[in-house]
């Protein structure tokens, strides 16, 4: 799985690379870049580029939704970081946007990787139909702001230090990292015109693998080190995050995520051999945590 | 002019909070609608409206645009008051978002009015053509990242306290101001399908206006009082902000206003009467300043 990650990251690398390219010269490219390129595993493009195997999509068809996906995670991870937020200074082992460049340029050049995301799914080379295009737009922006990852990060930050029950902590995950993840096995189901119970399918296939992959991330945050995690860990109790570690204990958790697993394993059974790939990102996912 | 702008202002609000209506309940709306509505003159929307009128558009069939574009413009006003951006504690005569939520809410709260820009375009109630829609978000999306809004606030930040020249000074404007006011006149020439020429001459027009706009904001910072424009005054001279007045001094900078004006009527002036209100915004942009 390590390998098709790999392989995934690479190929979704260059196209951003090349998108630069395209662009239109301004200070604040370099900023873009250093947020989106060198690191980072790309995991939701992995995730696209998986899930479209079910939907026989090729991998060139699709590779645009994969960057503006990219564009739109790291300039939610590069706000993230902002002192105001996480306040963190590391990030895929290197200093964080704000610590490299300043406050006000990592806000900047944040703003302008989202707003480059809907740019490259309008654009024309992005070969789908417009009116699939536009509800990709629609479902991306819904995923991104107030009820999305925005939404999410606000329910973050204003959790912290408070005792917060299950469903509130699941609803904030849900936002916070579940709804890009949601896109990203939503989106190759609309691409291949699948009828909308299909589409709400996948959607919970995504909500699920967010769901898993933020648990992860919090065991991480807990068993891992600062080199396999590129950040610094053991921060969320520092800060008071509001996890379900912090709720259930490392144990109970992690059967939770487990769980998990099962859930996403059962609803892709009918897809047979073509959903393996996506069944062992999951699996990529939760053995991350160990 | 003032009552059209007023009149402008109401429609683009009602429908602006109308489509709150539409939108699932997060906690960031109210702060989304503190930026944008209760105040502000909505001069783009204005803009946007008035020239439709010279490609016999309906104000009904570019509503969302308006909507879009003053989403946009909001999050920029609500990021430029940051303290690590501009230091602004008041904005149309309140106090500026951070202050009033905080300064991470704020960040966010923008996040979320520029992500939901493109869902108002991206709206299948927005009735024009799917291909139209792509272009207008394409066009949009550079009007506002990093060759526009995005990078212009970047120069801007990095011009303070610094000599800088004519050229660089016009060119941060026109990214900073001039490319949203671009977008406003350029949208209904594509709406109205105008062959690219066209689409050009509405482009420069926007350009004028909004460089016009700037340089009046600037020279109402120096005349204006925190009465009339809902904002501290003088702050441009004690921030060192890079203005013409600073290069020029205010009378030549008003010379070169005038000219912009000039520039306007010439290049509306085969449209007749019909572009007599766009022209009139553009009187109103310059009486401001006096």
């Amino acid at each position: 799985m390590l390998k098709n990650i790999k392989q995934n990251a690479k190929i979704v690398d260059i196209f951003i690379k090349k998108y630069f390219n395209t662009q239109k010269y301004s200070e604040l490219v370099p900023v873009m870049k250093y947020g989106t390129l060198f690191g980072g595993k790309k995991i939701r493009s992995t995730i696209i580029l998986n899930t479209s195997k079910i939907f026989n999509i090729r991998s060139n068809q699709i590779i645009n939704l994969c960057a503006a996906v990219e564009c739109i995670h790291s300039y939610s991870l590069i706000h993230d970081d902002l002192p105001c937020m996480d306040n963190d200074t590391l990030r895929r082992g290197k200093p964080s946007t704000h610590i490299k460049f300043g406050e006000s340029t990592a806000i900047l050049a944040g703003n302008s990787l989202l707003t480059l995301a809907f740019e490259i799914i309008a654009d024309k080379k992005f070969n789908v139909d417009t009116t699939v295009k536009l509800n990709l737009i629609k479902k991306l922006s819904e995923c991104a702001g107030h009820v999305g990852i925005a939404g999410g990060q606000f329910l973050d930050l204003n959790y912290e230090k408070k005792k917060i029950n299950f469903k509130k902590i699941i609803n904030m995950q849900r936002k916070k990292t579940g709804k890009l993840f949601e896109f990203c096995c939503l989106a190759p189901a609309i691409i291949a015109k699948k009828n909308l119970k299909t589409q709400k399918e996948m959607s919970m296939v995504g909500a699920e693998l967010g769901l898993l992959f933020q648990i992860a991330d919090d065991l991480l945050d807990i068993k891992g080190n600062k080199k396999n995690t590129g950040k610094p860990v053991k921060k969320d109790k520092k800060k008071g995050k509001s996890t379900l570690i912090k709720l259930f204990g490392y144990e109970k958790t992690l059967g939770f995520a487990l769980d998990r697993k099962k859930m996403i394993i059962n609803k892709l059974k009918k897809y047979g051999k073509k959903s393996n790939k996506l069944i062992e990102v999951s699996d990529f996912i939760l053995n991350r945590s160990f």
